[in-house]
């Protein structure tokens, strides 16, 4: 296969073949955008009712035998990115060397945020700002935790965890003692001080190949059940600016290639509360509100040689609210007079299940225009469930 | 399988599955953006490598026995529509019935249309200005049209001609003599006044089932060899809503349901030349231009029983500029810093052939603008030469 590192033309790349691993949403929104640029994919998913396969023509099935039917895959294509950065593909590291795939982001990038001790070391190395913490991989940790950041303190896998799994909140010494009795530690945490925040927020940034970068703006993000719920944006802070050069030196000092979400805990400061290397649900508003989507960003950011594009802002204001799957119930998608309507093709609704978004644009500002729009965002959410 | 027809709810449909015929960049451009929306397609085409089939899990082949496999195709769907206007689909009328599939346009309005006669008829008969037209069967005809219409005149194949193909200018006596020594009068033509026109320009149309009616900008469009090369918008002209009231009352009058263009002659007034009843070339510019799409809204005018979006305009001004095969060499697919790259992923590049369009917005108007547009446009196109 014909790799585009054999092209010396920098703003041409010849016949990339990017694989995906992963079927679901994430996977689905960067196949389309990577489509509608011309660009071609190759999936590794589990089934061909998968979000991502529903929309792919060239499949690999991971099946019983994962790594046989990696190594497949792996012939087939010419780069390789990742839905989730839950994978270890460091077994595989010969294998992807031999078949001339760029991977993006490298493994040693992926690794440097799988383990959260090393993304806080990272975080720390750049000087950003983040909430103090200690690995705990022994009873006494936990205690020695209690004693340093004080109570109460959260506790995290430190490989794995997301979205509210894997985490816990520990206010009490009894808390303590409860937690050591139904968890084992023979998988490692981290125990994170406690943050006082007024608001959560995210940037994503997009750093290509040959460095160039691109970041879009700082929005609010709000969870429900430690899930992003619904997103409004663009934002500002005054610590903004000192954050985002900070993030730019890490990117560049790390060689960093794909697309890469800051989670913010906005206090006086701003402190990253974690580091997601791979497109993100607080960015799905760039399919709308703007030219250039983080996922066909993301895509070019590994494939093109040339200087990546500029997303330009098409509108002032937006916001960006989940379809989450109701405890009772179905979801359905419908059609909206102003809401721009994305679903992901999940064959069935469950509770808590993320069955599609709904982008929204402004381009007044009324004081109050996030209060509407998301009265707005509201009153359609209840639309969709049957 | 479920049709929508049995959902009572308005705002909802349930399950659509979206039967498309043909497998170039039109239907590639419908799937893309169905499925972003989260509406199911089936596609009937001719092979793996066609740009519509590269985007689809669901797929039928035309095959060696076009009708046996087209019924087959017919018991999957619930909803059907094509992204070319010339097949011919009244031996299916009972199959379709029987099949409770919903076909739009309409076989009735797709007639209307593939007959140049019936569609200079039909806009007669709404009052909309085209050029006058003398049917032609018989050598008589032709010195019939020649006496009436005045020389030159132009003759068209009444079913079938597209993009120049089919179409001649006679300019002498001679030249109707020597069309008629090289040409064969068994398929009918018609003969239309030839008309001195300053601009070719272009609106495209959405109508939904329930009738609602939107419609995109006027928009100025340019041939190069009979085929659409770039279009700017919007503009505007003195006649123009004159003769949209007149276009909404057609297709009310013959309940039209989908997507269509009329291509319009600039002179005192605004001629109709030519109607598609599909998406066009002409509207590409909506994929990036405005919220919803051209091929977003056509499916959706066939799927939804609620109101139609609303599709909102993103940038004052916007350009589309069509990337041909050249004579010589080939055409690949390249990363713009500011265009928005749409590429069909066709296999080759052959001289004349649609290999993908670029679209342009711009949200500032010097004077000028326009011709700096173009002069960026002509420069980026150079880019995608190999």
């Amino acid at each position: 296969m014909t790799s585009q590192f054999k092209n010396k033309n920098s703003l041409t790349y010849k016949n990339p073949m990017i694989g995906i691993i992963g079927g679901g949403q994430l996977a689905r929104m960067m196949i389309l955008e990577a489509h509608a640029f011309g660009l071609q994919t190759y999936l590794f998913c589990q089934s061909p009712d998968e979000p991502a396969a529903q929309v792919c023509q060239n499949i690999i099935y991971q099946g019983d035998d994962f790594d046989k039917n990696f190594l497949v895959f792996l012939s087939k294509i010419t780069h390789l990115t990742f839905e989730s950065e839950f994978y270890n593909l460091q077994p595989f590291e010969k294998s992807i060397k031999k078949n001339q795939v760029f991977v993006f982001p490298s493994l040693d990038n992926l690794k440097r945020i799988q383990y959260r001790d090393l993304q806080k070391e990272l975080l720390k190395q750049y000087h950003i700002p983040t909430s103090d913490f200690i690995k705990v991989t022994h009873p006494d940790d936990l205690y020695l935790a209690q004693k340093q950041l004080g109570l109460p303190f959260v506790l995290k896998k430190t490989i794995g965890g997301y979205d509210g799994y894997g985490t816990f909140i520990l206010k009490t010494k009894n808390d303590l003692k409860k937690w050591l009795l139904t968890h084992s530690l023979s998988e490692p945490y981290i125990a994170e001080k406690w943050v006082l925040f007024k608001q959560e927020l995210a940037i994503t940034f997009i750093r290509s190949k040959k460095g160039d970068i691109f970041y879009y703006p700082l929005v609010k993000s709000y969870q429900v059940d430690h899930r992003c719920d619904w997103v409004i944006g663009p934002t500002d802070h005054p610590k903004l600016k000192q954050l985002r050069s900070k993030i730019i030196k890490l990117l560049n000092g790390v060689d960093y290639v794909g697309a890469i979400t800051f989670e913010l805990f906005e206090s006086d400061q701003l402190l990253v509360n974690e580091m997601a290397p791979r497109v993100h649900n607080t960015a799905h508003y760039t399919l709308d509100a703007y030219t250039h989507s983080q996922f066909l960003m993301h895509l070019l950011s590994g494939v093109t040689r040339s200087t990546l594009p500029k997303p330009v802002q098409l509108s002032p204001f937006f916001a960006m609210i989940n379809l989450i799957g109701p405890k009772k119930g179905q979801l359905k998608p419908v059609t909206l007079k102003a809401g721009l309507v994305h679903w992901y093709g999940k064959k069935i609704s469950k509770p808590g299940r993320k069955m599609g978004h709904i982008n929204y644009l402004k381009h007044s500002s009324p004081n109050n225009l996030f209060k509407n729009l998301l009265k707005q965002a509201q009153n359609d959410r209840k639309l969709f469930r049957s």
